[in-house]
Parts: structure tokens; C-alpha cells; sequence
């Protein structure tokens, strides 16, 4: 059973698990509370020899920080829920440090936790907790028939910097860095939040494809995807083919990206396209159906899509 | 380096960690917001092969039940990480399930959480919130020389139970329940948290001794404790002595017993003691100093108390 099928379970048996980045409470009359609570542990989304300790806090700050910049919300509060083996003391003292002073340097405020020990592995479970005008929170399951489909952050990026420092295999710090040091999109997040013509959001965590799945079922339509419009450089495509791996794939199945995922209504997309801070990218369109379809330059490609794993 | 000593150094590092069993946010005018966040983690917190997974869903629960109603507030939401291993996932499911139906008993709704893989052992990571009148949130720092110390609850029936449970040896229920199936004292939480004679206010989950240390040292007092005052029972002193153990380091050194420790002021004691809808229990007095000391029948006595750990 995977992630999404236990998602699923639950769905059918939470029906307030809705299953977007973050929960959303009542909060003021014209604010609503957002909570999101990420699971971090080693050796399942990192590992000690390659993550510093620093590192490890940037991750975690940050992954958490995506989930409610993908709705539209700046994080205000932080718990930190920390395991700790024996042997791992200093190296979690160092992460609690740089967590520190991380939050401070956001403005926000750490307000408890949970420290215990732990048989063998360091776990992290991190919840954030933000605020935001009511009408700036954006759904995953929201967006309309010919909305287009759009991105803002690099695609690949990180799985490229995974695979490589899994292997011990130097490359290009801004893969190993969008690996080790994610940066959500904050300022992307909280300005596409403001806009009426975005019609759903959600952050890329797992891969453009397995979340784009995610965004058009919630959304009962299907997402049809313009390959040659996914975001990609020379050097992208150049240092994945020395790799040894196919760079639509890595764009895809990707993993960890912390890229915004967002569908905007058809008319809106010129003003938001020339309005935005930082860029976008439109790499295709909600239409009727289900599922995702893939084409490139208007002729249907058949892609394997393994869902991104971190070590597998 | 033990968990006081992690959250001694989070504290200096953050003064807004305050180490009191929930955060409280700003909510509404009349309203606070609490949080709180408890980790479970297999082989430190729970065993699977005497932990049915509806005992696991109702300790999670209650565990962080405990740390609201210590502070005068009752769960509204709850949030639910799980790291599963490979071969945990029927047991994962059944946990959850259970885990629905007590929330729904409880009028408690799920909104969100993380599911991920997990190495080899389970870990389950719950944040719950809850909201309670600002007036009736009790802290611990706020203890008062001279007022009387003041447990709701049971002490050491948790650790008899985990005892035999350890060792394989059959035991009344009531003991094996209390570590099993812990139940937070919700009603006498909310009623302490209404009497503005309740100075201060936590719950007993690391063990009376541990706990009482916290409060004192929070409180910038010394805590006197009566051990002819704790509440015990002639089967509890009997059970201790057939399994080895000294009745009184049971109850001291304990462990979940998810029992409410309060102190109340000395003119408010009678009152509150006939009022409560269920038993309270003078067990001391605060008084100027540090620490704890420890007496019976007016002697001094000198226990040695091992810090509660699961396992050791």
C-alpha cells in the first residue's frame, strides 16, 4: 500500500481529511488559521553522512513552510517533535540551533515540541502554523476546465542533487543545494494567493506527476501536459543525460522540488504571466476527464512515471 | 544528555519554548488557542506485540489529551503523522481506524497529518488543538509559596502495568489497562481550570517526581511532598511488594500516569476539595527554596528516583 492509497483510506473515512497542504480553521472574521505537519526521518527523506545539520534544519524549516506558501499563507508558529538516538545528540543539538536561528531570521516563532529518544533513527516531525485573509487561500480542488496549468521554481533540480550525493558523485551545487537546502516559494506563494485568477494550488513535493495526479482528481477533471513546456536549461538537460537518466522523466517524477503548482482561469494568465514577482511557466491545461495526459509538441508521449522514492 | 537537559537548552535558546504541557495562541478576545504535540515511537513509547492497535490509537490520544486538559482545555482538532514500515501497514490502518472512532466519540475532528515510510519502526507524531476561556488556562510557572499541592488521579498503576507487560506476568487489569488504554483526565481538567483558587496546573506523564521537579523549578520554588499523603490502596502496596518493586518509587518515579498535578491556594483547598467531581489528594505543600524534598510523617526521607523511562 502507498502513501496515496492510506490517504485515500483515510478520505473515505475522515471526510475533513481533504488532503490539501495544510488544514484550515477558523481563526478572525477575516482570517483563517493554516496547520501542516511534515514527517521528516532519516534514512527515509535523509541521511546523516550528507546532511548537515544545518542542512537538515533549512530542509525541514522549509518543506513545511512550502506546504502553506502553496495556499497562500505565511507561517507564523513552529512545534518541533524531534527522536533522538543515543549516539545522535550533538548532531540534533546542532539541528535544533540552526532551526533556531532559521525561524528567527523568517520571523517565526518556535512554541514547543516533543523531544524523546529513539531506538535507532533520527525522526523530525515539524508543524507549522500560519494565517491569511480568507479569500487568499487557495484549494487543490478548485480548478475549472480550461484553466491553464502553471508552475513557478525548477522541476528535477533536486532529484538530480539526490541522486548524485547518493551515488558520491560530484555535480553542480545548485542541484546538491535544491537537494539539501529546498527554498519554498514564499514570495510566489503569498502573491499568487492574492490573485482571484488562480484557481487552485498546491506545492510540488512528490513530483510534477504524481501531484498534478493529486490536483486534477481533487479537481475531477484531467490534466493534459505540454512537455516541451516544462521549465529546462541546457545544462538541465545535458548534466541528467551524463547521469545517465532521462530528463523528462527527472522532470516529472522529480520529488522534493518545492515548486508551486497552481491553475490559472484562461484570461487571467496574460495580466498574472506579466504581473508576476518571479517566472511563470504554463506547461498545459485542465480539460474534462480524469488523469494526467502527456504530449509533446501536440502528439501524445507514453512516459513511465515511477512515483518519486527517496532512496529506492 | 536527558530530555530536561534538551529542553533546558531549547529554553535558553528560545524563550518562548516555555516548557508548559501546550502552546497558547492568540485566538479571540475571550478565547486562547492551545497546542500541544506528543510523539509515540515504537519500542520507547509502545511494543506492538502487547499493543492491540486500538490500546495505541486511545494512548496517542489520550497522551495529548492529558497535556490540554492539564491546562484547563478541551481537543477540538487533531493532526495525525505516521511513519510506517513495510511490514506495519495492516497494524498502521487498524490504528487509524481506531484512532477515527475514538476522535468521533470524543466530538474531536482529524483534519490533516503526513503519512510516510519508516525504516523499521512505527512513529506516530499527533498534534491536537483546542481553545479554552483565557481566564481558565493554568500554567506551571504561576505556584505560589504555601499552597497546597494537589494531584486528580492515580499514581504508579501505569508502571505496575508496563512492569508485567515488560516481564511477560499476568496483573489485575486495572494496572494493565492504565498502561494500555490511559485515560486523560478531561472532566477534572476543565473543572481545575475554572477555580481561580488553582494556582498552577500540568499533568503527570514522565512520573510525580520528575514532574513536581518542573513545576517547582518553573515556579522558582521547592516542592515538599508527604509520601504517607500519596493515594494508595492496600491492593496497590501488594501488587508493588509481589513484583519486587517499593510501592513508594512506583508512585514517585511512575510514568503516564496521566494524572493532573496541581497546586491550590490554602484559603481555596477546602472549597475545592468538596466541590470536585472527583477525588483530589493533598500530597504537599509549595514552599521557598528549590527542588523537592521529600518526607513521611514529618521525617525526612531519602529516596533515591529514577527518572522514568520506558525500556530501561
Amino acid at each position: 500500500m502507498r502513501e496515496d492509497d492510506i490517504i485515500q483510506t483515510l478520505q473515505n473515512q475522515f471526510p475533513d481529511y481533504i488532503g490539501d497542504d495544510a488544514a484550515v480553521l477558523p481563526h478572525s472574521i477575516e482570517e483563517a488559521q493554516l496547520i501542516s505537519k511534515d514527517l521528516l526521518i532519516e534514512d527515509i527523506h535523509f541521511r546523516r553522512h550528507y546532511f548537515s545539520p544545518w542542512d537538515l534544519a533549512h530542509k525541514a524549516l522549509h518543506a513545511n513552510l512550502s506546504d502553506l506558501a502553496a495556499m497562500g499563507a505565511k507561517a507564523h508558529y513552529l512545534l518541533c517533535g524531534i527522536s533522538i538516538p543515543e549516539k545522535v545528540q550533538d548532531y540534533a543539538l546542532s539541528f535544533l540551533n540552526a532551526l533556531n536561528v532559521l525561524c528567527k531570521e523568517l520571523g517565526i516563532t518556535l512554541i514547543g515540541g516533543d523531544t524523546t529518544s529513539s531506538p535507532d533513527k533520527l525522526y523530525i516531525s515539524i508543524t507549522v502554523i500560519g494565517y491569511s485573509p480568507k479569500a487568499h487561500i487557495k484549494y487543490r480542488h478548485t480548478a475549472k476546465t480550461d484553466d491553464i496549468i502553471v508552475i513557478a521554481g525548477q522541476l528535477g533540480w533536486a532529484r538530480l542533487g539526490l541522486f548524485a550525493l547518493e551515488q558520491g558523485r560530484d555535480l553542480d551545487t545548485r542541484y546538491t543545494n535544491a537537494c539539501l537546502r529546498p527554498s519554498a516559494q514564499i514570495t510566489m506563494g503569498l502573491w499568487l494567493g492574492k490573485q482571484t485568477g488562480v484557481t487552485s494550488m498546491m506545492d510540488i513535493s512528490d513530483g510534477l506527476y504524481t501531484d498534478i495526479t493529486r490536483l486534477a482528481r481533487a479537481s475531477n477533471l484531467r490534466a493534459e501536459l505540454h512537455l516541451e513546456e516544462l521549465p529546462s536549461s541546457p545544462d538541465f538537460q545535458k548534466t541528467c543525460l551524463e547521469l545517465g537518466l532521462e530528463p523528462a522523466e527527472v522532470m516529472l517524477a522529480g520529488g522534493e522540488d518545492y515548486a508551486i503548482l497552481c491553475t490559472v482561469s484562461a484570461e487571467s494568465w496574460p495580466a498574472i504571466a506579466r504581473a508576476a514577482p518571479e517566472p511563470l511557466y504554463c506547461i498545459g491545461v485542465m480539460q474534462p476527464g480524469t488523469g494526467v495526459r502527456i504530449s509533446e509538441h501536440g502528439q501524445p508521449k507514453n512516459l513511465t512515471i515511477q512515483a518519486f522514492s527517496h532512496f529506492e
